[in-house]
């Protein structure tokens, strides 16, 4: 089968159609219509097996993770998803596997609304690159450099599953059956927040999302910004599956420095509390209030008012 | 050294910063301002050593033409080019690749005033998928998909030298060292043709860039227009260099099926030969009529008034 037809039979007129889109896959360039009064959020991750996930994960949810990965960058902007593109290198073409991705990623697509205009496919180790686009109105946009000193700081969700169900799937660790379940479910399908960050529009003055675990990526906010933060450990938000198959002492490492969450973290000002709690409660986002924003330039961390020291730090490449 | 330093210090604030650009590299995602009545052009392609270069190709050429084959796809909508992303992939760290790669890289980047907006970098085989988005007017963008029975056919440039460029840097083929250079040359750093396919806007019924060879890539044009061709091979525009090197017989086999010229082949009705000649003569753009557009579905080679019979197809990946 010759690259042509590959692209042809899995990628061109699959998934959702934006209005949008003004002309899809299949010309030298995909041709989209930018929507009025918003800029446009661009973004690009790798997803390669090795490195980002199992050669044993099942294709289907290597399809969902790959864009799930990149769509809570959007997520973490305040931006709506819009357009993607995609660059699969594969060993060999294996129908089987490539059927199954698929239906990952448009289920995922379909959720969010996001049009693939445009890909390549090029043989050699198995790895994906999205590049997404997404749309947010200039002054809404959420960057890592807007928290002040006095912010609050809040996570979406549960912290620390993912990394306990790669730590399941790798044989480090075990659980019960339906815990085991969720927490691999955890790792291998994340929840990109996109209503969430869309909801955080107005009211969060800074926000990312959690890739490589809360005391690595909370480090760019605090650069970004050119501020500190207290993180009180005993407040961070932990599933019970979490607790049940480790403990809370591990528990709380894993939420710290697990990775791979894909929540999202966000600082609020005293004065929008209200605000974020009407927004969020009315989009039905779960979030905990872990921390607050210090004059400093470090990272405290607080168990009980006391100073808590970690035992390892953020999931790094290379 | 560490992920973020590496993106740090080669990508983040590198290259040519566009005014459209609201927030560059170092967040989650970055922000870019579209222009007013244009729609976005989107392509995205797939660099990888060993399918798509050779290992000892120089690091700035790889990084030359990383880029040019991505602007190749927007000059063939005759879009003009703003943003891009760079997934790069790397087996190790070497800090003497990565400066040459980003110095070929910023060259172009430069020349075209297109910035670079977001990336990613994994440790793996050698690889870089670029995407690329350029603006252009909706009704003036060129596809692939417009050509009318009787419109002349053209391409820019001279055809074939990319292909005989990488038959000598393979062994296979021999050239006078001022060839030698040529012909390498024009395969290490092929001529994303820009200007010609801006020139293009409202004059050129479709377009698309020649990266497989003209008998393969023209079969697109075709099939997206549902016409035929006639192709006089006697007309097609053959360097002196690919000529003196391997003779003329040979030299017209290389332009029919050699791909990586990254010229433009564009078909234009009679009644816009004049403004095609205007345009094109001040864009100082030079382009030959290689056949006209028939009303059956086949692509007919001719040689003399003679039909011609090529020896080889286009080149495809898998």
């Amino acid at each position: 089968m010759k690259e042509f037809q590959i692209i042809e039979q899995y990628f061109a007129g699959q998934g959702p159609m934006r209005k949008d889109v003004v002309l899809g896959v299949g010309d030298d360039c995909a041709l989209v219509q930018p929507a009025d009064d918003k800029v446009i959020a661009i973004s690009c991750d790798t997803f390669a097996e090795g490195t980002h996930f199992l050669s044993d994960m099942p294709a289907a949810d290597v399809g969902f993770k790959s864009l799930a990965v990149n769509l809570s960058d959007l997520a973490s902007m305040g931006a709506e998803p819009a357009w993607m593109t995609l660059a699969l290198t594969l060993p060999e073409i294996d129908e089987s596997w490539l059927k199954q991705y698929c239906e990952g990623l448009y289920e995922i697509a379909e959720y969010y609304n996001i049009s693939l205009v445009g890909g390549d496919t090029t043989r050699g180790a198995r790895s994906i690159t999205i590049t997404v686009n997404g749309q947010v109105p200039e002054s809404m946009a959420l960057t890592r450099g807007g928290a002040g000193v006095g912010d609050w700081v809040y996570v979406t969700g549960t912290l620390g599953d993912s990394a306990l169900g790669l730590d399941i799937l790798l044989g480090n660790r075990d659980a019960e059956s339906e815990n085991k379940e969720y927490l691999i479910g955890r790792h291998y399908r994340p929840t990109p927040r996109m209503l969430a960050g869309q909801s955080l529009r107005g009211i969060a003055s800074s926000a990312i999302d959690l890739s490589d675990g809360l005391i690595s990526d909370i480090q760019h906010v605090l650069k970004s910004s050119e501020v500190g933060a207290i993180i009180n450990v005993d407040q961070l938000p932990l599933s019970k599956a979490l607790i049940s198959s480790v403990g809370q002492e591990q528990a709380i490492e894993y939420a710290l420095a697990g990775g791979e969450d894909y929540e999202l973290l966000f600082t609020v000002p005293d004065a929008k509390v209200g605000a974020l709690t009407a927004s969020l409660n009315y989009a039905g986002v779960n979030y905990t209030r872990v921390g607050q924003i210090t004059a400093g330039r470090d990272l405290e961390l607080s168990f009980d008012g006391r100073t808590y020291v970690p035992q390892q730090n953020g999931f790094k490449h290379f």
